[in-house]
């Protein structure tokens, strides 16, 4: 079978290989054989891929952290799931190949409803936007500042800020973005750049902007922190600039801001397993009813990879980009 | 009586003008007649003067806001205080001239004991370092790091954390800066640069770093924070550097780094009046019995005003710069 595997860090475009592999061995007690139907391509893949990641395997090794598939066969003792049921790749089971055996306690079953590629991009994305929320205390009525809104997370953090009362202001870096991200339920869209602070003073009527979401480092992050109100704080979860994040001491002492991380993997390991299935449940409920939806831009086989990583690390793209390894 | 005046903000050296003012009104009920004996040229009077620090005056203004004083007379209804007295000034009561009327409630009566240069830097550098220290959990063991650890600052910060069981590892610009520092009971001392976390991995042996304090902005930020362990916290006080905050998104998210701000003047305005008053006894016996020093390089007349605020802007002094507006 067709796997992608990298054996040395560098640029995605160079290390990432589609190669024939071994087809998994039959699955043994309290396992299960998975086709893979979709896995997105998401930031953090780039980022192993190059060795930036916070977390790195050793290699040579298949990318993949979250997808979707179906049930092709069962181990002993396996009840709650049958051939042919849908289900959701265990995080981290590096996903980008045809076939896989998965502990199937950590393999979880999904509705038949919804849009598979939607569903494939649960696991990452969705629950970090949903998170972030939780980061500043914001109360109904209350402003949340994005930039990179049109990214997948973006357009999640749209959608929970929304069901939560909170309004939002999204950045985003061409013009064109602004009528299809209010669309999507964006209270306001501003395109990034100078004086932003006095702008989104303007577009809230001076309301309290309590939480900043920052994907892009560099002067980016300084500018959001500048449109966020006194005490307020501002979270980095993405290097998309490729630049250290920059704070003006000014915000930092005089206003009180406070500039923090996110990293999924870390809640992941700190919060308790009920809460973790809970907030994943939220999730998948959402994205299978279609209340949450994040833009798909292409698919591509695994025979496709170079094309593939290279269409995802383009800035400026509209949508995810997705790997389809097996047919549907 | 002479005074220090500026009526715009600029450079410190071409705004701030020594000038002949009227003598303040004799006190009224309820208030106190002072002779400043000694105030401190501090980093946030240079912004003040350049328009820089958080909080600014109507033009034209008079500086300084700390420094102590003999009591000339008092008016009715004062009783604890008297002629000859030597007293700290109230924060903020635009210190750089010969005499000031004062509310004598907000008026602090010193010991006799204790050098009064020592004496007029109680009320903002030694609370600063003191609460910094409660920025992050930390035990007894645990490690500190702060740059420009030679400032006053600095050299208070020592010895805060020497008294609670922490150790610290003291960042200098210059190697001659070393010695002094270890004598003053620093643990660590390294000359800010390149592979700071390696180096302090070795010097601490591993150790717990729970705690940043940054007083320079720019790379030092982001070196202060490659040495944090995970989980800390970095506090920004100082830019004097002039450049914005840097902060490695790695450090931020997988790292779990924050960085966050302290200014003494949002802890006065939040803090109840008790909790205020306790802490400063605290500094004000440390600092009259000796346990809490800070190296003072000059000391100015208000005449030789340029010269002062020249001198206290001046990168790699060693030792606080001074007005003593009248003869002791």
């Amino acid at each position: 079978m067709k796997a992608i595997q990298f054996s040395r860090f560098g640029k995605p475009t160079e290390v990432a290989e589609c190669v024939d592999v071994e087809e998994p061995a039959p699955p043994g007690a309290g396992e299960v054989l998975i086709s893979v139907e979709a896995s997105p391509i998401n930031p953090s893949d780039l980022l192993t891929l190059s060795g930036e990641y916070g977390r790195l395997p050793q290699l040579p090794a298949t990318p993949g952290n979250e997808g979707v598939g179906r049930v092709l066969s069962v181990g002993s003792g396996v009840t709650h799931l049958k051939q042919g049921d849908r289900v959701l790749l265990p995080l981290g089971a590096r996903t980008w190949r045809e076939r896989l055996t998965a502990d199937a306690t950590r393999t979880v079953k999904l509705p038949e409803t919804g849009d598979p590629l939607q569903l494939s991009m649960i696991a990452v994305n969705p629950p970090t936007a949903l998170l972030m929320l939780k980061l500043a205390p914001l109360k109904p009525g209350d402003w949340v500042i994005q930039n990179a809104a049109n990214s997948a997370v973006g357009q999640y953090l749209i959608t929970f800020a929304r069901q939560q009362g909170l309004k939002t202001i999204n950045l985003v870096r061409r013009e064109m973005l602004v009528a299809p991200l209010k669309a999507m339920g964006a209270d306001v869209v501003l395109v990034d750049g100078e004086d932003l602070q006095k702008r989104v003073r303007v577009a809230t009527g001076g309301g309290q902007v309590g939480l900043g979401i920052d994907a892009v480092g560099g002067a980016a992050t300084q500018r959001l922190a500048s449109a966020v109100s006194p005490g307020g704080t501002v979270v980095n979860y993405g290097m998309l600039s490729g630049e250290v994040c920059h704070m003006a001491p000014a915000d930092l002492i005089f206003r009180g801001i406070t500039l923090t991380g996110f990293w999924l993997t870390t809640w992941f390991t700190r919060t308790p397993a009920d809460e973790v299935r809970r907030t994943m449940q939220t999730v998948v409920d959402q994205v299978a009813g279609g209340a949450l939806h994040a833009k798909v831009e292409a698919t591509y086989p695994l025979t496709q990879i170079t094309d593939a990583v290279r269409h995802a690390g383009q800035p400026g793209r509209e949508g995810k980009v997705l790997l389809v390894p097996t047919e549907r």
